[in-house]
């Protein structure tokens, strides 16, 4: 399988975000980009390309122009305002409250943000439209005839919706290729997305629609970040309904539980018979994760790899998230290999 | 002018509050009550009173239940799963996200939390209900029949709504103190807010009511927090249109422009004829505030305590922000002077 890769990620390197009540150095760091990319080439899972160049062209067809404009210029807002220094927002919007776009830097912060844990930095805008271009030419391999491609995005996308970002997400690297693939000729797309935490940006942008279907298996809403979506009563709306699929799991899911999970996903996956298949690759589902509470082994990792390939679909692989840095490597590249074993 | 003071303030006593971009100290902090009583024993502007015991009835009257609730538990919730530092919420409600209650204290505090400033410490409890006793026996000696009163509240209330915190406000004082009233058989109860910031809390709880109206003049929400609510076409909802009024001023804002404001404020508020005035009594709009941009200097507090006794109502003064700590006695001290010299 080719890996899609490129040094640019580094550009995003937030200094810290607030987690736990406390700044705390950025959970989501270069350094887990890096120990993806040598795991890939020590298990010599196949060529690594540097992506094409696409621009933001991509992005502006599911995110929104302003949200766009706003990440272009925010850092320079900020510095004019604040100095050189990253950038987190003030407030949210409380019950009651109008979303109308401020003015000022601060306010255009608390107006496209969701949390205080993704710093906008000098190099947030290049580091995401790299990592969207990373995503869509994983996208044109896979469209080219490529059973199964891994775009090894960072920063990740899948918390970033329409006109907003957090959870480390600026750009929705997953939302992008799918709507690439349906842009290209897919008639229908299905991102899974089998990171620890819910995909409430993916489900955001295709909510209404019924031509890409996203299926979500994460940590119980009620009890886990993003807390606010993602509860298994969310099945789509107008077109949408009955396309999108969300499987909450408790703290402490093994396993045991998490294959159920990922059976009742491929068999809904299944009867879509989409085109082609998006995998959200998160793997902070693993047990030593430092801010989840499921309890995935390394080999678990092998059979999920193994159960989306029989669902028999061209396959791209999106990295998002996963914070136990040391051995990240070996559970998403134990992902791609449970997949090129079965195909 | 009798003055409500308790010490129990001190209990309220964050480390750190995220603004700018960092975790700085707390600009709300418990020195700001000890300048702002001192400033009042050595001005002899009367006698200072201890609170009485209330409860936690009067908040009730304004907040939820459930919301109550939460802000007595809070912080034994978050010592059990992070330990004994100040709680800090996560991440907020991007648009599209549904308003659940979560279980985990983490979900909660983002559920309940429209800042992440506002830090939940060992005592915010006590020193919340007791900000609302200052609140509750400043409102009974008014309606014994005192022509003015002076509740030396802390924490400020004013950016709380019904069922959310922030802005360093946990209880509305000065909701609390005008449903007193309303309680006690006052008819019609004005509160005016003369904050640097707008009074979201106190409009969120009275916006569809006619019997309290709310008036804040206050930094334009397009250029400064809370940035979602406070704009001037904002006039109140059902049986409380028209009984709203919002005046924004942009930055930079200095007597010329506040003093113009607070006379349309107080031509409105004669027209409504309260049976009482509940004053929210920022000094946050002087000029050399840290975290503001208007630009009063001293004798204008002088001005508006005159301008608010020329309405010749019973007048309940209510403190809420002001963050340049050693001029905060002299400002605050000359509104209620100005307002005594004029009775
Ligand atoms: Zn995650
Ligand atoms: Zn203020």
């Amino acid at each position: 399988m080719k890996t899609i890769f490129t040094e640019d990620h580094r550009l995003q390197d937030g200094k810290a975000e607030l987690i736990d009540g406390k700044l705390m150095p950025c959970f989501e760091m270069p350094r887990r980009a890096e120990i993806l990319i040598a795991r890939v080439r020590d298990q010599k899972l196949g060529e690594v390309l540097a992506p094409e160049k696409f621009g933001a062209d991509p992005v502006l067809r599911v995110h929104k122009p302003e949200f766009v404009r706003f990440l272009e210029t925010a850092w320079d807002e900020w510095v004019a305002q604040h100095g050189s220094y990253d950038a987190l927002p003030l407030n949210w919007i409380a019950p009651g409250m109008r979303r109308l776009l401020p003015e000022t830097i601060d306010g255009k912060l608390s107006y496209f943000s969701f949390d205080a844990g993704t710093p906008i930095t000098a190099g947030t805008w290049r580091a995401a439209i790299a990592s969207a271009e990373v995503a869509m030419t994983g996208m044109k391999l896979v469209k080219g005839g490529e059973r199964g491609a891994f775009s090894l995005c960072r920063p990740p996308g899948h918390h970033a919706g329409s006109d907003f970002y957090g959870g480390y997400c600026f750009f929705n690297n997953a939302a992008i290729a799918a709507q690439g693939f349906r842009d290209g000729g897919a008639a229908r797309v299905a991102i899974l997305d089998v990171d620890y935490h819910h995909g409430n940006g993916s489900q955001e942008i295709f909510y209404k629609r019924d031509d890409v279907m996203t299926i979500s298996i994460h940590a119980d809403p009620k009890q886990e970040f993003p807390f606010f979506l993602g509860h298994a009563d969310e099945r789509g709306e107008g077109r949408g309904e009955g396309f999108h699929l969300n499987l909450p799991l408790r703290w402490g899911a093994a396993w045991a539980e998490y294959g159920h999970a990922l059976d009742t996903a491929m068999r809904r996956l299944t009867e879509f018979s989409p085109d082609v298949i998006v995998v959200s690759l998160g793997v902070d589902t693993f047990e030593k994760d430092p801010i989840s509470k499921f309890k995935l082994k390394h080999e678990d990792y092998l059979r999920i790899g193994e159960a989306i390939a029989a669902a028999g679909k061209p396959t791209l692989f999106i990295m998002e998230g996963g914070y136990a840095v040391e051995e990240l490597g070996i559970n998403a590249v134990n992902v791609l290999q449970g997949f090129e074993a079965k195909i």
